[in-house]
């Protein structure tokens, strides 16, 4: 049995093989939109899975796009985790100041030099970055645990626990096809834990663990007040201006603050529990950094963790007319806002339509569907088109969950630095999907908070890359407990 | 001396060659952004005013795009009309039935067939369409009032008064030239009167003549929040949202109803007269159908013609974030209202754009110019950016301007049905410039409503064309007094 310093000391060794894993891998072109380059990866990372003794399987879905399933395990090995993250891209865009698919190496920021690929494990710095689409969401995440399996195997070990995974390759998509996997193989998934493997680190760069996610309710509103736009000298102060409605109609529907004024909205969110409170308060502030960034005057009353563990009600677009070069002299006849609700738990994404639909029917603005006729508003005045797309609900795994302690025990005694617990993150997944199905989760990313995921120049900070393996390490050994290898078992 | 019947009779034999003159001129492409285009129609007007035996001259422009000024008058002849239009286009654009730079015939609308070129003024239908950009916008214009000079000629007469023409070549670009053009040539425009000819009829479809126009503030007002948007699943509820605090702003400037309710905004409108008054209550109502059209439900309390006869505050456009297939889920860092404010007799501009600028600082935004750095947003909060283009002030013409009354005299008498009489039209004209030089203006609109102009499948109504001869018939004609006409004169 060797200590968690000795797999550190593998691992080290291994920094180069793992960098040049991750760089062959992020060289096959992932965009999601071409399912021929999503089925690409997929062969791409089965091998990497068989190269691991790692026995796999390809789920087709209905979108082309595969979901990769493996398994490994060991007799007598009681518990189960199932490692959930994603293989696919969003299209590369515009912008980037290296090609996007061919990874390559930077002291820094984008706009900074170019550094030749290392040579030798030592020469590699842990401040440089790896800029490549899916650098850092989320090939780096699948290829951390499949090299923290490596490391162990070099040292002897196996790992403490039977392992499953589940990758997914329309993950940018919205994983159409993952309801319909687990309702199909759902007791093969069966597992202690799920652990999802990508997204960002806290921003105070410590590890981080969340336990829970955040449901969304979309919700497009077009305000129609005439059939359509009137030329403003000659008709403006006669027709009705739907922009004028719609800033009326925000303002009703939200404060000053952003805090929503809609009857009813968040009253079923369930209440913080005291184990709750005390994450949220053990979370290191990074308020006033944030704060800087943004350039704002004051901070809110609650701090961001506080914030991110209840709902909101985000006034994400306007658009009416046109602004810029686009303006033109007229009375819009119809104008959008668009929103983004997030929900905690306790919060129906169907009951939270409902409100709004009722919210503004209450404020004097019948509900319609589609876009109305002349002869409808000449009936009926002003009128909403609400089309609410009722995302999903937030998921909580209980912070005493008996894995999920563990998992969180293990982290703290091998890194010996804090760890940011988030009882819930801030953003939104669809994990009612393994809700459903009885399995709880949590989430584990790794990658730097600075990484432009979706955007030009994604890249992965290198010291979040090695310290994900670690992370794996940490966990994948168990409470010193990890077992040693014994040929021929793995697959 | 002839009767105004026999002018109309000779104008009837003439209608195909009317006709045949402007589609020969539609022929010749004037995007106004093409300034060779601009200088090739120059030539062309330049011909068909030699034709007229007027001798004209190029007067250059910074831009390219020339004036072409020329004058027609007699000995003895004491009353002098200067007569303005323009012979530039916008841009063809997209979206047409037939090209644009080909003129054709149609029944009714774009989607009605097409109609033999006549072989014979008797053969023409005054319902018929002709389709091509320029067409009603304003190329018939100049047709028009050059029509009517060679039905003088063939009934043996010349016009009762001194002519002038001032055609823009850049008009459509808002005619940066003309202010510098009458600096210029100030004294040689010097006239009774200014006719404008160009623009839309009443909707009533009725021969329309109005004393003045309106002027116009246009004011970009952007709201900066943050430094820069920020997303909104992590910081949703901490970042402020711009989107919001636009809306608040805007229910603080505009209420429901589209009523300024900026301090100080329309105190300085002169109020209208007693004739103003008779003339706007004489106008004919149509405010039923344009609320038809539009799908009201209910009319405002006071007709559309005193509203386009006093100040208005149009909320034109708005953005924030993305709508539709460019949403995304984040707190909008800044957010932009694009206001147009209609302005009549009295009201500055400047001064707007101070009350404007004055009444955002008195809601708690300070004013700054361009965009603000996160160290400004720290220090001062929420900033709004305020473009204000202070464009110009409205003029109008007493409506007992002695000149004026002549005209609209003489229109009564000739076409014997009722004309609309607007002591203001609705849009913004920069007129001023005239103004500035001692010239009153009146404005005499010969083209159908829905002709679509500035957009694709510009069309003129054949009637308003042959009608809008008659109308400079009857001007021209003078009170019964046209001139005989003497040969070697006219030049």
């Amino acid at each position: 049995m060797r200590t968690l310093a000795t797999l550190q000391s593998l691992r080290r060794q291994r920094a180069l093989v793992i960098l040049d894993e991750l760089a062959a891998w992020l060289r096959v072109p992932n965009d999601v939109e071409d399912s021929a380059a999503i089925q690409a990866n997929a062969g791409h990372l089965r091998e990497m899975l068989a190269r691991r003794g790692i026995h796999s399987e390809l789920w087709p879905t209905a979108s082309g796009r595969p979901y990769v399933y493996g398994e490994l395990c060991r007799l007598g090995v009681r518990e189960t985790l199932l490692i959930y993250s994603h293989y696919d891209g969003v299209p590369a865009g515009e912008g980037w100041h290296s090609p996007p698919y061919e990874p390559r190496l930077r002291s820094g920021g984008a706009d900074s030099g170019f550094v030749h690929w290392p040579a030798s494990p030592a020469a590699i710095e842990p401040s440089w970055r790896l800029y490549a689409r899916s650098a850092a969401d989320s090939k780096n995440a699948i290829v951390a645990v499949l090299s923290a399996l490596d490391v162990l195997r070099a040292a002897g070990m196996a790992p403490a626990m039977n392992l499953k995974f589940l990758f997914d390759g329309e993950e940018e998509r919205e994983s159409p096809g993952l309801a319909g996997i687990i309702d199909r193989h759902g007791a093969r998934l069966d597992a202690d834990l799920v652990i999802s493997a990508s997204g960002e680190l806290h921003q105070s760069g410590l590890p981080t663990v969340a336990f829970g996610v955040r449901g969304i309710v979309q919700a497009r509103l077009t305000l129609h007040a005439a059939a359509h736009d009137a030329h403003s000298g000659h008709f403006g102060g006669f027709a009705p201006n739907a922009a004028v409605q719609l800033a009326h109609l925000i303002g009703a529907l939200v404060d000053g603050d952003g805090r929503a004024r809609l009857p009813g909205y968040g009253k079923d969110a369930a209440p913080l529990d005291a184990s709750s409170l005390a994450a949220i308060a053990a979370v290191p502030p990074i308020e006033h950094e944030v704060a800087q960034r943004l350039g704002m005057r004051e901070l809110p009353r609650d701090s961001l963790q506080m914030l991110i563990n209840q709902p909101t009600f985000n006034l994400r677009g306007l658009a009416a007319g046109g602004v810029g070069a686009g303006a033109r002299n007229v009375v819009p006849g119809s104008a959008v806002a668009e929103f983004d609700l997030r929900l905690v738990e306790g919060m129906a994404p169907e009951a939270v339509c409902a409100q709004l639909r009722d919210g503004i029917a209450a404020l004097g603005y019948p509900i319609v569907d589609g876009t109305p006729t002349a002869a409808t508003l000449r009936q009926c005045g002003p009128v909403v088109q609400l089309d609410c797309l009722a995302g999903f609900p937030a998921t909580r795994t209980p912070l005493d969950h008996a894995a999920g302690r563990r998992i969180v025990a293990r982290l703290r005694a091998l890194l010996g630095q804090e760890l940011v617990l988030e009882p819930s993150e801030g953003g939104s997944l669809a994990f009612h999907h393994f809700a459903r199905a009885g399995l709880s989760v949590i989430t584990m990313p790794i990658s730097n908070d600075d990484c432009n995921q979706h955007s030009h120049d994604e890249n992965l900070l290198l010291s979040t890359l090695y310290r994900g393996v670690d992370q794996w390490l940490a966990i994948l050994a168990g409470d010193g407990q990890a077992l040693p290898s014994q040929s021929g078992e793995t697959s």
